[in-house]
């Protein structure tokens, strides 16, 4: 079973670069810490064609999860369920509770039902409505096959809301029962170049653990380059054991090679 | 002539949440005001294979640029010009002129030059390296059918002197030579719902101009919108009269329909 997922954001301010993109990196901490393998993370101009066709394509992964950001609301470019449309052959209908959601929302607001409002009550059938409990428009859970697609608002306050207390205790419960365990340490006066040999030898050893060096670039001079090691398992105690004995190994490798004491607390 | 562009970003810590895509957003700000349309910028975690098969996938598209950054260092993961060779079909070989840059770049820091450094000199055939004034890791110019594909690094400091010292200029000679105008105003006590028809209406007299509404999250409740219009022609005269007249337009619809005036310097 993998527990592969990809992330979309639709929104041409976010491929523009008018808007930094915080959905995706908040989307892809989220479902790491979960558990989940993000693969990819997508963002694509307002077309309905082009997600289509990149939602057809990623499902062809099989991923267990897609999750989509933007697009929901009820401006003419918002069509981000017409392309999961699209993409999995299940037509847009009015979805019942949606609409109820929606009429209940804009009621409180005096406001009324037009075309653009209630725009945002058509899912593709087969979907579950997510209460949007700060903006108008609700998310949309899709299963189909052996993927779920889950689509949310762009605003970053409502997808996060929606996220926390609907998405991610389903998420949860769907996902591999793990611990991931993490640590930063820092190595100074060594180029990433020469880190590079060292950190190979221990992926030998140690093939699941992932180990990423980052170079700080603005103290490049002083080649001050932090090793990122992550490794996740069913146990608690085997997954902290892991990481302890590569970060020590790493510790052992460097001072020997170089004379050099990495900072191991950062 | 279509000036479609394509990024991607190469790394799990993009991927899975570490660090925030500034990258991306730098690109496609840069790329957009030089006249090209980003289509979508795709962030994939480290993995030849399917990096290789997107830009497969996106080259379909014939866009005029595919940039991408990361993955080009020293170490076993570093492996992006591994797939642009995959994708383009251009096996990777030393490229004396890189060689020279990065034996160079290594003399000057009193080190050796070993089998992790060479590799950076490893280019696909017919690339042209660009130069990197601050780190090690030389760029990548490839010209394909219809597609120039730009490798540069993951650090943005280094991607950025790159960009704009080397790359920019030439895609600055063969991009369209257009005069972009854009305008920020803000629209305060009317739902974002309540704006889409006028704006659909709008766009119906001005098909080419780009309008987006967006709400502002942490002011939700007293629906302030910012409107974000855009227009690009040969012409600056041209571009800044379309502009206005969408502006004056979009002020008098919301005036006349809501009684609200918008903010138009923001």
């Amino acid at each position: 079973m993998s527990y592969n997922a990809w992330i979309f954001t639709i929104g041409n301010e976010v491929v523009h670069g008018r808007v930094l993109n915080t959905n995706a990196f908040y989307l892809g901490r989220r479902l790491t810490l979960l558990g989940y393998f993000v693969v990819g993370n997508i963002s694509l101009v307002d077309d309905v064609d082009i997600v289509a066709r990149f939602l057809d394509y990623v499902l062809t992964y099989r991923p267990m999860v897609i999750v989509t950001t933007g697009g929901l609301g009820p401006t003419y470019d918002d069509r981000t369920l017409e392309a999961v449309s699209k993409a999995t052959g299940r037509e847009l209908e009015l979805n019942r509770e949606a609409l109820e959601m929606i009429e209940k929302k804009y009621r409180s607001l005096n406001l009324l039902l037009t075309d653009e409002r209630r725009k945002m009550a058509y899912l593709p059938r087969g979907s579950i409505p997510i209460p949007n409990p700060i903006g108008t428009a609700p998310g949309c859970w899709l299963e189909i096959n052996h993927t779920v697609i889950i689509s949310l608002p762009g605003v970053p306050r409502e997808m996060e809301v929606m996220w926390e207390s609907w998405v991610e205790p389903r998420l949860r419960s769907m996902g591999p029962s793990i611990h991931i365990v993490e640590r930063n340490i820092r190595s100074i006066g060594i180029p990433e170049s020469s880190l590079a040999p060292i950190v190979k030898d221990i992926l030998k050893k140690f093939p699941d653990v992932y180990i990423k060096t980052h170079p700080r670039d603005e103290e490049r001079d002083r080649y001050v380059i932090d090793i990122y090691i992550m490794y996740s398992n069913r146990s608690r105690e085997i997954a902290e054991k892991i990481v302890n004995e590569v970060v020590v190994m790493l510790q052992n490798e460097i001072r020997k090679r170089y004379g050099v004491n990495i900072i191991t607390n950062i």
